[in-house]
């Protein structure tokens, strides 16, 4: 197999430790040729529904790779380790729901082994640390163009955990989503698609606050706010020159309702 | 033309979401052999003052590189994208402010281009994120050795949006001068060059604190004010063992007066 | 000398500043094929006990590489700099016990030189950023191969100044050690080799506390304490979905006493 020049690597496991240097490590020892791209390592802890959403809106941008992503609240446990092969790369990590939605990012599941050839773990394997002594070894492994079929047992795609879909509800003039995620703007974003705010006027309410819909911050004055479908074609909430999440006073998996005023 | 091994990426998008790394994917795939140093992603939201400052004081220790730079509030409306050639390397950001000052510690700018050819771009742009989608792109192609005069419209340099010359002012044995940064330890830098601290004496008043003239933090004792030439030939004031913005009670921007004591 | 492919890169610099980027430039310049792990530039402002744990307890998962570490509170006094070369692997850095921990862990030291030759150092150097002027320079030319002892003068191994030994005592059913550090999950780590662990029953009490011994977080319930060998083979204390040292109260440092409950 041809294998893969790039592995991108996610995790919660911050930047104050060595966790994800000793990752790093692992992959250059096994695949010194093969380059890194962090997506993010400050996914809060154990939050794998943050984890799976920063990942899937990310993976369409980056090279062919495999893809290492590590939020494993039940590390050392009978949850299983999967590689999965999407359309468009490969993916490592816990099965606990981190990984599906980014497949379907890359072009959908082709096939889902589970990592259970100890050959392929560094050893000993630490029961609290997968990420240095499974997960990074088996995308190293992966990347130098090992074949997948190799490093487990096939299994069915049906049998992945997934996450709960994020409720998205649509009304004539109006439309309530759950909120994914908070970035470090301040802004808000929706799980509705980006298409489904053609459904409200121009001008929107919030719960009891106004804003205007837009294509980008500064077509509102500062202060406002501004409903508008940012770079993920998701529907998404901002404050030209603030931080709309304090304006709104939510957080990730709350419902947001919009209507037309 | 020969084009760039080195891409330096500075942004104000943080490290938690997964922008950074979406522009890195970018680059990669336009320009897959090149190497990415960052500079910084922790520039507060949309501070373009503290961008540009961290990046001029940073290339001047960078290998020949394009140097792109976003710290962009005015992303989607009418500012202008610019390509800054200098004399050492080439600059990417939007026409805001942000790259000037980077341009003349490169040895000055000889010419700028004003980002106006959708080929250059990722297809379609998001009006919320064009480092992704112009300047990401734009730098990748401009290092794989495409000529900078292919990217766009040349303009007049004099048309650059220009931030404001930080206050400085220096008298017989006194010296006063803007808060450019405070970094990491706590360290207070000033806008004055190094070389003016000449004018002060060993012994230094600042507001109603004493300080003393120092080379290195160490040359005083434990929690005592030192003034000192800093690594960017800078005046800046530190405290041995401590944190001197908090003495100072200063932030980026306001006036700091000494005096020979 | 055949040199090294790898560079690994720590300090107390934190991200938002350009110190990081900088030398990253600067080992760029002199050693353009190297690539650098970063390991973390998250180590508490001048926190070299703990500089030097997470340094040591990275390094044996890292490629053969030149180890250069910067939490330097000293930096610009009399202190030297030194470069170690350990059985696998050479560390640069200050002589103020940041180093000898990795260099056990590289297999143990083989020779030291003191920094001394400014040929080998950038210039000008700052007396604020060895880290840019000094070590980065210093393990770059390291790193192509420039053999060690042409750095500087040897010098004893046994004038480096090492850090105090942590606290570890064990008893017939207890145990007492001081915490080396808490990770960004909460948990924390204790100086204890894991061995150590054998001689208390399944059932602990820390302080007022009871706990239970684990081999990962999984195996109790929510919100209960677990003692555990971590992936450095150290005791450490989790909770279960939650943050031990909340629940313990204490800091690097302190004295932490296990017994049989």
């Amino acid at each position: 197999m041809p294998g893969y020049d790039w592995i991108s690597f996610t995790t919660d496991y911050g930047l104050s430790d060595g966790f994800v240097a000793a990752c790093h490590g692992v992959i250059a020892r096994i695949a010194p040729a093969v380059r890194v791209i962090d997506v993010t390592h400050q996914v809060p802890p154990s939050d794998v529904s943050r984890g799976a959403a920063v990942l899937a809106q990310t993976v369409p941008h980056l090279p062919p790779a495999v893809h290492v992503a590590v939020v494993d609240p039940g590390v050392g446990t009978a949850r299983r380790g999967v590689a999965i092969e999407a359309a468009q790369g490969l993916l490592v990590g816990p099965d606990n729901g981190l990984l599906p939605a980014a497949a379907e990012a890359l072009g959908g599941i082709r096939g889902v082994v589970s990592l259970d050839d100890p050959e392929w773990f560094a050893s000993p394997v630490s029961p609290t640390f997968h990420g240095r002594d499974i997960f990074a070894p088996v995308a190293a492994r992966l990347a130098t163009g090992t074949a997948l079929y190799d490093a487990g047992a096939e299994v069915d795609p049906a049998t992945l955990v997934r996450l709960p879909e994020p409720a998205v509800m649509v009304g004539e003039d109006w439309l309530e989503a759950e909120v994914t995620t908070v970035d470090r703007f301040g802004n808000v974003q929706l799980a509705a698609p980006g298409e489904t705010l053609d459904r409200l006027g121009e001008r929107v309410r919030i719960g009891g606050l106004h804003a205007r819909r837009a294509v980008t911050f500064g077509d509102a004055p500062p202060g406002a706010l501004v409903v508008y479908v940012d770079s993920a074609d998701r529907v998404a909430i901002a404050i030209n020159g603030g931080r709309a999440v304090v304006a709104l006073g939510v957080a990730p998996g709350d419902l947001v309702h919009l209507t037309t005023a």
